[in-house]
């Protein structure tokens, strides 16, 4: 009997979702993106689903969580246990967190007999270095878990698994992957292992995202707290939803709409150039902590689809050996750096959901029946 | 008759003064370091310069100010008015406005009719561009004033003159300015001009030092406000006082104590390496900023002193041209880098209070008699 693994990836501005077909090689045979909240947008899941996998539902379902705390970073199925320790870490983000619990209560409720499966997207990141992943604060914290997780992680796996299949020297070599969507961030990659990576404790660090300002000054909420008496919720709202992009150009957290308004609208220009000159200076900075570079990748939806980013964040970084090819860049091709370029730059479009119905796939069919 | 100017640095961890002679050019008559608190250690600055000057004290008195908010950047007369607007900015900068002001206090009470000016340390980025010092934040904080200023700025002009003196094509080129001392922060510079800097707002930002925490992931206040109850108040001592070195290594905030120690000490290790990491990572940043790099410069106490850490922040820079005479370096000589060093790596003993007596020299001779 055919059975299907649904996975969902409840992202910090849409549900994604996707249905393979229990095969090898998994089989997508159903997919979207969907807005709106809570039951409204599963419901519109389960009427797309039906036809395919009838009444009894997916075999399991899984999910990106972004954020594993100290304890989880492996996939691991999501029994009573875990669901409780995951709610106790929805206040440190608060951007996915919250949504994705949401959503596994209301698979459970449709579906109670179905197994659900956690992919971190912190698990990519678990071979950083200690000077990478140590905050500079007190010494306490690290026992309390403060430190940098790293995200996209799930992204980044996939990244990895394409670049593997260009060969042991690609995959091998020192490797920057640019995850750059709503939420962005960047990985340094050696030898395949991650040696370190823009986010934080939280997705709101590294560098200015769509809504959240990227890593601060730490004198600033204080001053703020003084001067405006703002409070510490406020704070969290504000680098989480109001600032990045939005933020800076009072106008759009999508780059698309600030690229369209940039010549006649100084803050959408500033929020555009603000975005390129700091990821710029990111992958100087992943370029010194790597000893050189020799692949660039670009990922997640401006990643992808953006040459006009693209081009801007790479300009000035000749002195890297970097080159893009004009019109390879334009058309989003695979291979996007010149002939004359040291450095291998690439678009790749990752897949996330892809990522997680392989260990999704391999947790079920380890199970016994 | 001979005239003097007292030159006061109230660093965050020391009182230095210097007394110079009103000459052509000015001449250091006097000087040195203090510890201790409040009139303790100014009665012994007065007992050391009274018998240079007279009763009547120096003909003008300098201060390094390192906040001069959106107002004031260039030297200017610390007049009445000029001194109850740094009042007001002290929240911003509780490790050295407050002692700053005390001092400003005492000496005009000392010698009432004596100038009193004030230099500040970030006149030197002015020059910044916009993606350099906006704040990844709603707009109207910078109406507000909230952006990156950057501290530093007497020890980056003073290296700048240094460098000058090297001719043209030196002080026009590429150039990262690292002062490293218990505060630690670079600066990118082209064509003379700053473009961009590690602090920010307040000097707790950039990189981690000897007690500050440098940039931080923003989500980390409120998950400590949540799960610990931490005050702002408490948040900004902690970044200001017990981070940084400090902090990681729950030892010191001298990096000599934890050079000393590191072999037996994790610890202490886990800092030095942590602070070497991350200020090669701004090395490559800056690079990237700059487009490549002609020039590097230490200084600060560490900067000019620790062959060990100059050594392990330029390891893995072969791929920007920095390559270290180790020779050179091991005896802090000016010129560090070997013949093959496509980038000149300099150490510079830089000089604060001569900047800030050239200031008030200049200032004090334009005052009508």
């Amino acid at each position: 009997m055919r059975s299907f693994f649904l996975i969902f990836n409840a992202g910090s501005s849409s549900l994604k979702f996707a249905l393979y077909e229990n095969a090898r090689p998994l089989k997508q045979v159903a997919g979207g993106s969907i807005s709106g909240v809570g039951r409204e947008r599963t419901r519109a899941v389960w009427e797309k689903i039906a036809p395919l996998t009838g009444p009894r539902g997916p075999a399991a379902v899984g999910h990106r969580i972004v954020h594993g705390g100290a304890k989880y970073s492996a996939p691991i199925r999501l029994d009573a246990k875990v669901t409780r320790d995951l709610h106790r870490l929805s206040a440190t983000d608060p951007n996915h967190l919250p949504a994705a619990l949401a959503l596994i209560a209301e698979v459970r409720r449709k579906f109670p007999q179905t197994m659900q499966v956690a992919c971190f997207d912190t698990h990519f990141h678990r071979t950083m270095p200690r000077a990478a992943y140590l905050f500079p604060l007190p010494r306490r914290y690290e026992k309390k878990g403060l430190r940098r997780y790293g995200f996209h992680g799930l992204s980044y796996e996939f990244l990895m698994e394409e670049i593997a299949r260009l060969g042991k020297p690609a995959a091998q070599g020192r490797i920057i992957l640019a995850h750059f969507g709503s939420g962005a961030s960047l990985a340094a990659v050696r030898q395949g292992k991650c040696l370190d990576t823009s986010m934080g404790f939280t997705p709101a660090a590294g560098l200015p995202m769509g809504t959240r300002s990227g890593d601060l000054d730490p004198g600033l909420f204080s001053h703020l707290a003084v001067t405006e008496g703002m409070s510490a919720a406020a704070f969290q709202k504000m680098v989480n939803e109001k600032s990045g992009l939005l933020g800076l150009s009072g106008l759009s957290a999508d780059m698309r709409t600030l690229l369209k308004a940039e010549a006649k609208n100084p803050r959408a220009a500033d929020a555009v150039a603000l975005f390129c000159y700091q990821a710029r200076k990111w992958l100087g900075a992943y370029s010194a902590a790597l000893g050189g570079l020799d692949t660039l990748v670009f990922a997640g939806g401006m990643g992808e689809n953006s040459p006009a980013i693209r081009a801007r964040v790479c300009s000035g970084l000749e002195f890297l050996g970097v080159r893009l090819a004009r019109r390879a860049n334009a058309r989003n091709a695979p291979l996007i750096s010149s002939r004359a370029s040291r450095v291998a730059v690439r678009v790749i479009r990752t897949d996330e959901q892809l990522m997680i119905a392989r260990s999704v796939a391999r947790m079920a069919r380890q199970r016994p029946a």
